[in-house]
């Protein structure tokens, strides 16, 4: 009688797509993992941003002057870096920076829709990443341990052409190793990093694709089938809140 | 005495900057670049754009859709998109994006200045990348052959730790295989591809950093001898417009 009582903290899942297409494939895969976490837990945990209609400013000299003076004395928590702010300028750029930190450090889950732009991530989600990533802001001051360990981390890929393992372009996917890598060096724990790619994704469009089709539509098919079988299997209150 | 009144074309530059930081590294080293070019070529075919400070905007929902119908007619030459236009928006679009591929197609020497950002390239240049690679643009309609084969890309990286060959973190290292990629793909050969690297550029600001201070020191020497060799040898003119 009592535990039911307890309140226990929403589930919160962060959710940024970064593609300018409005037929986006990544986009539909996203709002499949959305709608099934949304059905098991309600809106109240759920943030969403479209990184292309609604992009992250670039960071200016300010944002640099500030990060390397915040880095020089080491780990500063999130609540102690206004009083190393010196202008306006550096408080301007930490207003929009805090409340992205603080929107990751809230969600269990994160969710990114990313199309291939050019062998890599879009411009936008790079925007994202390069304002996120302040000095210091995901590690506990007291113990030094990331504070994005437990995590999950899910990218939703959509790709022209064919870069999985043993294409011929498997070398030239800068999507998912450098994901990987940035996730893993913030200290995210390698199990709880999920990737999905559909590939292929343009067979409709380049000429020199045309006979791909068939398998564009199976990369798709099995890019649903996972996000849905990822989806249901984080959305379970165990996992949400662990 | 005639062949001396041969017009030859003034051999040009485009150089373009990405670092967002007042005193950055990468910035100083492609104006001693710069500096050496224009002592020899003059200023009439140097053209600089800092995409910090004056950044390209995003690409849109209508920059997709127009790639989109473009690709779908093979390669289609920069003098007929704009027949394939539909609307108001493709025509913004295409007005952004045609000037800054006629500067690459006009160039003799690219030049780029590029901070590491979160291990890999910062977003102001996958900005100016994600608008500039239009399908089909810099490829000959005709033979199908790359139109920058012969141009010359010179990459100067500053990066905060340590990323060069044999390093901890050389796997953690986005940007110059993420960059030689991208230009391979786009058809530069590989003896046209020059990257040269200041490292540790971060040792003074970061403690953990704090005893590698030497290195860096040495690091931004080399850095420095290695670009002031590499624009005196692409300066001469046999170099500039072969």
């Amino acid at each position: 009688m009592i535990e039911s009582l307890v309140q226990r903290p929403v589930p919160s899942l962060l959710h940024l797509d970064s593609s300018a297409d409005a037929g986006s494939v990544s986009k539909r895969l996203t709002t499949v993992f959305a709608d099934i976490w949304r059905n098991a837990h309600g809106a109240a945990g759920y943030r969403y941003r479209d990184l292309s209609a609604d992009p992250v400013p670039l960071v200016g000299p300010a944002y640099v002057a500030l990060g390397t003076r915040v880095e020089r004395h080491g780990v500063v928590p999130a609540s102690r870096v206004a009083e190393l702010i010196e202008d306006a300028a550096e408080e301007r750029e930490w207003a929009l920076t805090r409340s992205l930190i603080e929107q990751v450090l809230a969600a269990d889950v994160l969710l990114f829709g990313v199309p291939m732009y050019n062998l890599s991530i879009p411009a936008t989600l790079k925007a994202w990443i390069d304002r996120v990533t302040f000095p210091g802001m995901f590690t506990d001051p007291d113990t030094g341990d990331s504070l994005l360990r437990d995590t999950r981390v899910v990218v939703v890929m959509a790709r022209g052409g064919s870069y999985g393992p043993g294409a011929p372009r498997e070398g030239l996917d800068f999507q998912t190793p450098y994901l990987r890598a940035y996730f893993r060096n913030l200290g995210v724990a390698e199990e709880n990093l999920h990737f999905v790619a559909a590939e292929l994704t343009r067979a409709g469009d380049i000429p020199a694709l045309a006979g791909f089709q068939e398998m564009a539509g199976k990369s798709l098919a099995a890019a649903r089938e996972a996000v849905t079988a990822l989806a249901t299997r984080l959305a379970e209150p165990s996992m949400a809140t662990s």
